[in-house]
């Protein structure tokens, strides 16, 4: 049985809230000349108040070793296997910008790229063209007429962008045209089922009117695609957990995955201080938040240490405004660590805190990766953070007689 | 999906090497006087600094409580599913003095047993005769010829051996002889298929010849067989972990499991700093190396647990050979625990050091089971630990978008 399911099961409504605060890539490695990390350095008085109410631990998005896409980090922390709901790239890209994803359409991401006369790709790129750029050769695009069917070729950033095909009877399962290498043309896209190859020519007449379009825009002469895919059906948190979620995110790509799992997306301001003005504004509408906060992954993947720690300590300085709405339960955590070490996600456990008046506390007295070790929780996968949160919530009967 | 799946979907091939160095046996249990264990009283000042800047923890070869054989323990070291992946007994045996198993053969673990004159067993172990008795024995029974197929029979230690039947259509789906009493006569084997009642046959066949000549060498007049099985078709390291890996193991039956999973079997001397030296000889040729020591299970198996502090107390000295090589990652574990006050394989949970420039040290000072269970890999499934020295290596692409 699915974990899911199981919850599915138990999971009841009561007037307790849950305020789940993710601070994307929050997780970190040592400095060399202070051996501490970043949420080790910063000042964090509130964080560290709450981690002793609390109790603490570790958590692995997707399992010991392997470093989650935000995507599959996000979906653990929600309570959905990350391994089972692989959500395609095509979704994910579509899912970045808003688009709104119908049940049937068939997203890819695409990428302006570069090819020499002989059609060889010299660029996969295309020298990363500006994102005004990106939106003028889209707007283009767009226009192409594919009959029986719509489309729709919306920018992303710099040369990425989405391409959604909407239409009866498509199918995802077709291959990619990027070969992912260049000096080679790119490839003729195939279908991987019989049924997929009315789609494999749908896209392949994109791609041949696509290569017509481009032909004056050197360096953005051509395009490659890849990640075919279609939205997946999952149950929804309202089915799950009987909750009514609400999400406030500033960016698109969190927003997009709130709403596969259900949750009603809140208008907010781009500052972390709107964010948590967000939640105070609508607390009485809703049951469970996600809260996510991006600028910390931001800095870690430009391998910025010192601005990793400044947003962290002004997390902290806004925790108050959700602390001083005493919701039931309070969990503060990541969908995976960012290191600015490394400059990139990685697979290092994140630290994880859970606040309510029914949490057994530990002897963790901060809220640092150092600390969590020793904590209550101890390391767990992420997709039993909800069912943790739901518990202490008290929304969760008990199981069996 | 399995683990393995997943792991193959992202593992990339990068310059960073690994060494896994298999303790076996290594955990213990508190010496009554000293309430220190094997590992705790020996004097480890190389382990512990290594441990010092390591990250550490506890590992389940199997799972809490379960006490596992040579096979599962390593296997799940070696990142694979040991109870899916559960070796016959036969093909282990066969493994153990490494006979070169075909990938159809059917394997046996056979015991020379005493019976009465009435053909019931009194000593199922025939009073442990010595191995060259045994030798002497198995090349008798070597030169059994049965139609149609072609037939091994090789010695392994005292009373045991292995079998092996070679041709078309056999099946492994046959019951043993090996009653596990006394008393009682062997059993007719049967199929437990229909498609494997000639193999039954066969089997029969092999053990009513042997039954004529044994009679005049009691002792050893008569044989039982038990776990009747093939060589199962494992992903090799390569395919799985796009590893080029070796294998340092003085002892066959490590050899054999090492060749099980594809890797690449180097000569080496049996002194423990034969070994190590085997490696720098190696070291340019791969980029995983397993290596197996095997003394410090010898020395518990034996309730000698001096004997085994001073086996890990060489292992220390040993250990700069290995260090100055400056491998990207170091794992330092065992596949079980072997307390010498327990005299065997033990349930106990194993520790680990896991060293890497990525690892993300914790306040672990020295290496000890004590001490492991601060540490900040917390207490994990030894299947994990290839995604873990992998994802240090650098060798694992993210998973998702």
């Amino acid at each position: 049985m699915d974990n899911l399911d199981l919850i599915k099961q138990i999971s009841i409504t009561s007037p307790g809230k849950i305020v789940l605060l993710v601070i994307d890539g929050l997780g970190g490695l040592t400095h060399p000349k202070t051996a501490k990390t970043e949420l080790e350095t910063a000042s964090t008085p509130n964080l560290d108040r709450l981690a002793a109410g609390s109790t603490c631990g570790l958590i692995d998005p997707v399992g010991p070793g392997i470093t989650p896409g935000s995507t599959p980090g996000h979906l653990a922390l929600f309570g959905y296997d990350p391994v089972k709901y692989n959500i395609g790239r095509g979704v994910v890209a579509a899912l970045g910008i808003d688009f709104d994803l119908k049940p049937d359409d068939i997203a890819a991401r695409g990428n302006f790229c570069t090819v020499d006369s002989s059609g060889l790709i010299t660029d996969r790129r295309a020298g990363r063209i500006p994102t005004e750029k990106c939106t003028e050769l889209c707007r283009l695009l767009d226009e192409i007429k594919i009959e029986g069917i719509k489309l729709f070729v919306r920018p992303v950033r710099e040369h990425r962008f989405a391409v959604v095909f909407r239409g009866e009877g498509l199918s995802p399962e077709i291959s990619d045209s990027d070969p992912q290498q260049t000096g080679v043309a790119p490839k003729a896209i195939k279908a991987q089922q019989s049924t997929a190859r009315r789609t494999a020519d749908i896209a392949n007449e994109f791609i041949a009117q696509t290569r017509t379009i481009l032909a004056r825009h050197h360096p953005a002469n051509m395009v490659i695609l890849r990640g075919f895919s279609r939205k997946p059906s999952l149950p929804t948190m309202g089915e799950v957990y009987k909750l009514k979620p609400a999400a406030i995110a500033a960016y698109p790509m969190y927003r997009g995955l709130a709403k596969l799992v259900g949750m009603q997306l809140l208008k907010t301001g781009p500052a972390i201080a709107d964010e948590f003005d967000t939640l105070k504004q609508n607390y009485a509408g809703y049951d469970f938040f996600f809260l996510h906060i991006k600028e910390t992954d931001s800095a870690g993947e430009d391998g910025d240490f010192d601005r990793k720690v400044n947003v962290i300590e002004e997390i902290d300085k806004a925790l108050p405004a959700l602390t001083g709405l005493k919701p039931d339960v309070i969990v503060v955590t990541a969908d995976h660590s960012t290191p600015a070490l490394l400059k990139s996600h990685s697979w290092h456990p994140v630290p994880i805190l859970l606040y309510s008046q029914w949490c057994r506390p530990d002897r963790v007295g901060e809220f640092t990766e150092q600390a969590c070790i020793l904590g209550g929780l101890g390391r767990f996968p992420a997709t039993q953070v909800m069912p943790l949160a739901m518990a202490n919530a008290l929304k969760l009967a008990k199981f069996g007689a």
